[in-house]
C-alpha cells in the first residue's frame, strides 16, 4: 500500500496517474484535517489495526488528546497535575506538525513555545472625516505603523532589546543534526513565490531556533469596497511570539512591553479614559492573550530517543530526519515540566498542508504512513 | 423658532431642558443625514417656503443635485458639458460640509480636492503557519508597515518628495480671513480626546490648506476573535490624498508612485505573476481608484461673494466666518472648470455630525437655520 512517491530523490512529484481505487496522492480538505485530526486518526487506527491483527503492543500505552491546544491549552496543566499518577510514563510521543519539506519522515525533539499579544493604538474618540481633520488629528494606524516598524529591521530581524539574549544555544549534536537535515529552502521559496527570505540569509532550520515576532493580523478602518475617507479611531495588531529553549513567556512579553514603552507609549490593559487620552500623546493597550507556553527540547541520544528513531525509520525507505526543534508550537513544556518526563514528536502531515489557513488538507499517503509509524511505535523494541 | 444656543459666546452648550415640542438641540441620526440629505432638504424646504409665502425669488434659480459625489463624481463632467447651455449661471452656491466648529455660520470659498489610492503588498502565495515559517518568510504586513512609515515623519508631516511643491500660496486677504476665523483647536482637541495634533503645531485652519496623505484603512490577516497564528499572504492599505489649489490629481498620485518606487518596490496594477514574485523582492499593487478631482478656490471679494456673505449674515446673530478653503472635498473644480463659472459653498451641518462615520447626525437647529439661509440666498439683493 505504501508509496514513496514524495521521497524519491527528495523531489516533489506531481499527482501521478494511477489505477488504484484510492490514489495516495489525493488529499482530504477540511479545517484541521492535518492539524490535528490526521494525527488523532492515525494513532487510533494503528491501535485498531494491532487489535484486528491480534498483535500485542510491546509497551504500555496511555492515550492523551488535548482539545485546547489551538486555544492556548489554558487548562492542560491543571488536568496534568490532577492526574499525575495516572499519567506517569517513560516519555510522551506526540503526533503533531508536518513531516520534513522533502517528504522524508522526521522525529522532532523540540518545539517552539508561543504566546500572543494584541496591541491597540488610539486616535480621536470617534472616526473623523479625513478631509476636515486629515493632517491634523493623529491617525492611530500611522501610530501603530511607526511602533511596528521600530520592532524589526529591514531584513526582518527583531530589534527589540534583549530579544535573543536568553536563548539556550544548540549543542554540537543538535547543530550536526540540522546540518545533516535536507536543506529545502530554495525549493520552498520557489513553491511559495518568494524571491528572498528574512533573517540575513540564515536558513529556515537555523531561524526556527530563534525567537520570532510575527504580525498575524493588523486592522484599522476598512479597505476595499468598505473603505471610507475617515481617520480611524483605533488600530489593532495581533502579534505572535514564538519562543525557543531559554526564553520564557512572561519575560518575552515583558521585553515587548518595555520596547513599546521605550517608544514613548503609555501602556494600559483596557480602553483609555478621557483623562488618559488628554494626558498621553501615545497610548497602547497591550493585552497578553491567555495561554502561551515555553519551548521544549529533549536530548537526542536518550535510549527512548534512539528507540523512537528506529521505529519511525522502519516505516520509511529514506533516512529519517532528526530535528532538534520544529518551528510550530505545542504545549510540551507544560507536559514535561508538570510530569517530569520527556517528549518526542513524530509528525505525519504533509508539509504543504496549509495548516491554520484556507484549504487545509492531508495527503492520503501521509495518513497511511502515519498509521504504520504509530503501529511501529506501539510495538517498538 | 431660531435658537442661538450653540453660538452664545462661542461655547458649546449641552442639550438644554426645554418645553418646546421639538427641541432644536435634538439630532436626527442616520446615514447621510448631514452629508448630504440635510443640505438637499434645506434647499427644497426654503423654496417651498417662498412659494407658500408667495415671495418671489430675486434671482433665477437652477437646482442641481449630484448623487455620485461620495463615489468620485465620475459622470459629473460628462453631464455638465452635455447641458452647458442649460446650466449657464453667474455662479454656483453649494450646500455641503459643516458650519464652523464654534457653531458660527460660514461661507466657504474653496474646497480641497481628493483622490484615493489602494496599495497591496505581497508575501508568500498562501498564508503560512507562523511557527514553521515565522522569521523566514517575509510578512507583507511588515513590508507595508515599512512602506507607510517612509511616507510620514514622527510629527505626521508627509515626507513624500515634492508633495507640497506645487501648492498655490494663500493671498493676503485669505490669510487675513483665516486669522480672523475663530480658532477652536484646543476646544476640539478636548472634545476628541487628543493631547496633541499632527503637523508641527500648525493650526487646523492652516493645515487644511496643505495636501494630506491619510490612512483610511489597513488590513492584513485578522485581529480579535478571528486572529490566527499565520503569516498573511497580502496586506492592503487604502489611502486618501486631499489636494489643495495648485495640486493636480494625476501629478499627486505620480508623486506617491515615485515614492513607492524609490523605496525599492516593483509597481503593478494587478496581481503579480509567479515570475514577478520570484524576481522582485518588493512588489506593490498600486490602484488609483476611480474618480478624484482637484481643489477649487473662488476669490472672496467678487460681487457675488459679497452678496452671499451678506445673505448668510442676515440669518445669523454672530459674525459669519469667511473661509478660503474647507477641509472636505467636493467636485467643485469639475463644475467651475467645465462651465467656466465660480462656486461658493454655504454649509449648514453641525461640525460634530460624524459625517462618513458611525452615528452620522444633523442637529435640528442647524436644519432650521439652513432653510432660513437658503431662503435668504434665493431672495438676496
Amino acid at each position: 500500500m505504501r508509496s514513496d512517491s514524495l521521497e524519491k530523490g527528495g523531489k516533489i512529484i506531481p499527482f501521478p496517474k494511477t489505477d488504484e481505487k484510492i490514489n495516495p496522492e489525493w488529499r482530504l480538505y477540511g479545517r484541521s484535517t492535518s492539524d490535528d485530526k490526521g494525527g488523532v486518526f492515525a494513532i487510533l487506527k494503528a491501535f485498531d489495526a494491532l487489535i484486528a491483527k491480534k498483535i500485542s503492543p510491546t509497551v504500555n500505552i496511555k492515550f492523551f488528546f488535548e482539545g485546547e491546544e489551538e486555544a492556548g491549552s489554558s487548562h492542560l496543566q491543571e488536568i496534568l497535575l490532577k492526574h499525575k499518577g495516572l499519567l506517569k510514563s517513560d516519555g510522551w510521543i506526540i503526533c503533531d506538525g508536518p513531516t520534513h519539506q522533502s517528504g522524508r519522515k522526521q522525529v522532532v525533539f523540540g518545539v517552539r513555545g508561543v504566546t500572543t499579544v494584541e496591541v491597540t493604538t488610539y486616535g480621536a474618540i470617534r472616526s473623523l472625516h479625513s478631509g476636515h481633520y486629515g493632517n491634523w488629528s493623529p491617525n492611530p494606524a500611522l501610530t501603530l505603523v511607526k511602533l511596528l516598524d521600530s520592532m524589526k529591521d529591514d531584513k526582518g530581524n527583531v530589534i527589540v532589546k534583549e530579544w535573543n539574549n536568553d536563548v539556550e544555544p544548540l549543542s554540537q549534536s543538535e547543530l550536526q543534526a540540522i546540518k545533516e537535515a535536507p536543506q529545502y529552502d530554495e525549493e520552498i521559496k520557489k513553491q511559495l513565490g518568494l524571491s528572498y527570505t528574512e533573517g540575513s540569509s540564515k536558513s529556515l532550520l537555523e531561524l526556527i531556533n530563534l525567537p520570532s515576532l510575527n504580525i498575524n493580523g493588523i486592522s484599522s478602518g476598512d479597505v476595499g469596497a468598505l473603505a471610507r475617507n475617515v481617520i480611524p479611531s483605533t488600530a489593532t495588531v495581533n502579534l505572535d511570539l514564538r519562543l525557543v529553549k531559554g526564553n520564557d513567556v512572561l519575560r518575552q512579553v515583558k521585553k515587548l512591553k518595555s520596547h513599546i514603552k521605550s517608544q514613548g507609549f503609555y501602556i494600559i490593559d483596557r480602553e483609555p479614559t478621557m483623562e488618559e487620552r488628554l494626558k498621553y500623546p501615545l497610548i497602547a493597550k497591550v493585552i497578553h492573550l491567555s495561554g502561551g507556553y515555553n519551548a521544549q527540547r529533549t536530548k537526542m541520544d536518550l535510549p527512548l530517543s534512539l528507540q523512537v528513531i528506529k521505529a519511525v525509520q522502519s516505516a520509511s525507505s529514506q533516512p529519517v530526519v532528526k530535528m532538534p526543534g520544529l518551528g510550530g508550537s505545542l504545549p510540551l513544556s507544560i507536559i514535561t515540566d508538570s510530569l517530569e518526563t520527556i517528549a518526542i514528536t513524530v509528525p505525519i502531515a504533509n508539509f504543504d498542508n496549509n495548516q491554520h489557513a484556507e484549504n487545509e488538507n492531508i495527503r492520503i499517503q501521509n495518513l497511511w504512513d502515519g498509521i504504520e509509524i504509530f503501529a511501529n511505535l506501539m510495538t517498538m523494541k
